[in-house]
């Protein structure tokens, strides 16, 4: 069976504060199954951290009342979730809580000096705001493969610059406090799996449908990251051998055919050649001269025939890769998040018919395929887990 | 990171005596971390089990010399490997070194009365031949899913009769010892791991080729079984939306398309419409009225056209699914095993071809796609490894 490295009794002891809030040093000690000393040990220690504080006493057990501990109320972390076209940040309480939300437009290619430096820029906003006077963590994730390991994005496709790009060591230097660096995607599975649909879920597969589209694979409890860092990217998976050219130099990946930017693409022919009355009239009466799936999807709503014909087509494919995936991976769950989520329940039933008839009948019998609970939330989440997690294994 | 559940200090014994053959025991203190009184207890317990027994001293590392330890040599292993239409059985020892092996024909869809009771047949002749006086235990590979949990089989579709049938107690019963139950293609990767190309890989995929197709997926030291025990079922991913029927009910399965039974029926056809000479002399001289993967092997060799046509279209779709699950899993290394490995250089190339051109550069970069090196023994090797785990695990 897999295990991630039983945790130890410290880092246990914290995780618990963090998701279940203020407990008594009777139950502490129950849980963790240490003896009282080594109880009282563990928690002078992490007061002296200043990492929990001890906050008045709980109700009685039917014997003597016990203390209640709970994490610090000055821990603050910082969770960053980079996108392609945006920065997110959201800076949270010890139990991950958010206290205050940023969010701007960027461009990941400008590269990691000038986008690590509007990071910097809004976390010394967030300062001056007065949320936090020091930080005790930051997660990070980004648009691209990372080596988990060394804090670093390897050969990121649509990140130019970033390719071993120091981001951990320059956060934690910046910071004084541990940091981690993660895929965005992952990060979003184990924000979904904090505090989201996949709740307490073990094996499933989030799938982020935004721009691009990628796959965070969450096994046994905990992400699988691959060999390399790219497990799960599953945007350049071929589905059509003569499909449209891809950005990667291929040509019929599933990011080609379908993804925010295949279906802007797609909905701006079916506009121009009239094909869709819902996304001409838009792109007739928009101050903009772009379309974008939001556009899809209020077309849709009115019942533009082609509008849901995209949707549909774009279904099938996801569909079409995820029946494989559960074929061979077995998960007991699939979350669909990322912008396209907003597309809504003709996605989600396009996806589910195909997974349900083409995945082996095993493998479906009892595979529910959902919306992300989180949204845009899902990456910070995860960003924020991810942070707690490594200031809690260094407290040692 | 993802690890097994840490082994107790007696399983890592006994796995370091099976895997490395004699030890001194203040190499195995050593090796293990045991203090001396600790590792004296365990020696003498697992001496009293009859598992290991004392072997004379050690060369002198430099003080005094040390008492050579090993396993019992009257340790004895079935390993069983039932395929679709054969059953393979190895008897070894304590080092999983073969002693007897027997292989017979034998049809899965007989059921598992008639199949065990050959299985016991087999078994009871090793006896008679001497082989071993009484087993330690018994590992099984069946052709289907399995709940490796409960030791039975689930839902498989060529085995009729054999849903839940309670494989794992009857021979527990019928030989007084650990037994094992999983699916074929695990154990083939099992066995991989331990004695062939993939000897001590972490990650990589194992992928049977044989009557059907199958995928064994190692991850992180350990096979990954899936929700349901059917993860790595990837005979039934969809290759060609409008090919051929398949078994399981849909259309354009990786397995009607290219398997020994899908090649079997090309051959045929490709023999009778004269489009292959050298299937159709084979089928013309043959004393037999049908064809198989080896007649198409051996035209390739002698260049027929069609035939190394056959093995290269077989090739570009089992490489196709395997650049998927190459971008989805990132693996360190492929390995192809079954019948049709035997296909060789012109099946392997074009594989490696497709995967290579398809797949993420990220993911492929450092990714050897090689043939199995222990061939039809891949099976029984990994069912024996099972075996010796089990007992090891149970000796506490």
């Amino acid at each position: 069976m897999y295990v991630f490295l039983p945790a130890a009794p410290h880092v246990r002891l914290l995780r618990l504060l963090r998701d279940q809030g203020p407990v008594s040093r009777a139950e502490l000690g129950d849980r963790l199954e240490l003896s009282r000393p080594r109880l009282l040990a563990e928690v002078e220690r992490l007061v002296a951290a200043e990492l929990i504080v001890e906050a008045g006493m709980a109700a009685s057990r039917g014997g003597r009342r016990s203390t209640l501990v709970e994490l610090d109320p000055r821990l603050r972390f910082a969770a960053v979730d980079l996108g392609a076209t945006s920065i997110d940040v959201e800076l949270t309480n010890g139990r991950l809580e958010p206290i205050a939300a940023y969010r701007e437009p960027a461009d990941i290619r400008s590269g990691p000096r000038a986008t690590l430096q509007r990071v910097n820029d809004l976390l010394a906003k967030a300062r001056i705001d007065g949320v936090y006077d020091r930080l005790n963590g930051v997660g990070i994730g980004v648009p691209g493969p990372v080596s988990f390991r060394d804090g670093v994005p390897v050969s990121p496709p649509i990140m130019p610059g970033w390719d071993r790009y120091p981001v951990r060591e320059l956060l934690t230097r910046e910071y004084g406090c541990p940091a981690v660096v993660d895929n965005d995607v992952n990060i979003m599975a184990i924000g979904e799996r904090h505090g989201g649909v996949a709740h307490s879920v073990d094996d499933f597969l989030f799938v982020k449908i935004g721009t691009g589209v990628g796959c965070g694979i969450h096994l046994a409890g905990g992400v699988f990251r691959g060999v390399d860092g790219c497990a799960g990217d599953i945007g350049h998976i071929q589905v059509e051998a003569h499909g449209p050219a891809c950005s990667c130099g291929n040509t019929g990946c599933l990011e080609a055919l379908f993804g925010g930017a295949a279906l802007a693409r797609d909905a701006m022919a079916a506009a121009r050649s009239g094909e869709s009355p819902a996304l001409a009239a838009r792109l007739g009466s928009s101050t903009t001269t772009t379309l974008t799936a939001r556009d899809v999807a209020d077309g849709a709503a009115e019942g533009d025939i082609t509008c849901i014909r995209l949707i549909r087509d774009g279904g099938r494919r996801v569909g079409s890769v995820l029946a494989t995936l559960v074929s061979f991976a077995n998960p007991s769950m699939i979350v669909i998040g990322g912008g396209l989520a907003n597309l809504g329940h003709v996605l989600l039933a396009e996806i589910r018919s195909v997974v349900y008839r083409r995945s082996l009948p095993l493998a479906t019998g009892n595979l529910p395929v959902v919306l992300s609970e989180l949204g845009s939330r899902a990456g910070v989440t995860g960003a924020a887990v991810l942070a707690s997690d490594a200031v809690f294994e260094q407290a040692s």
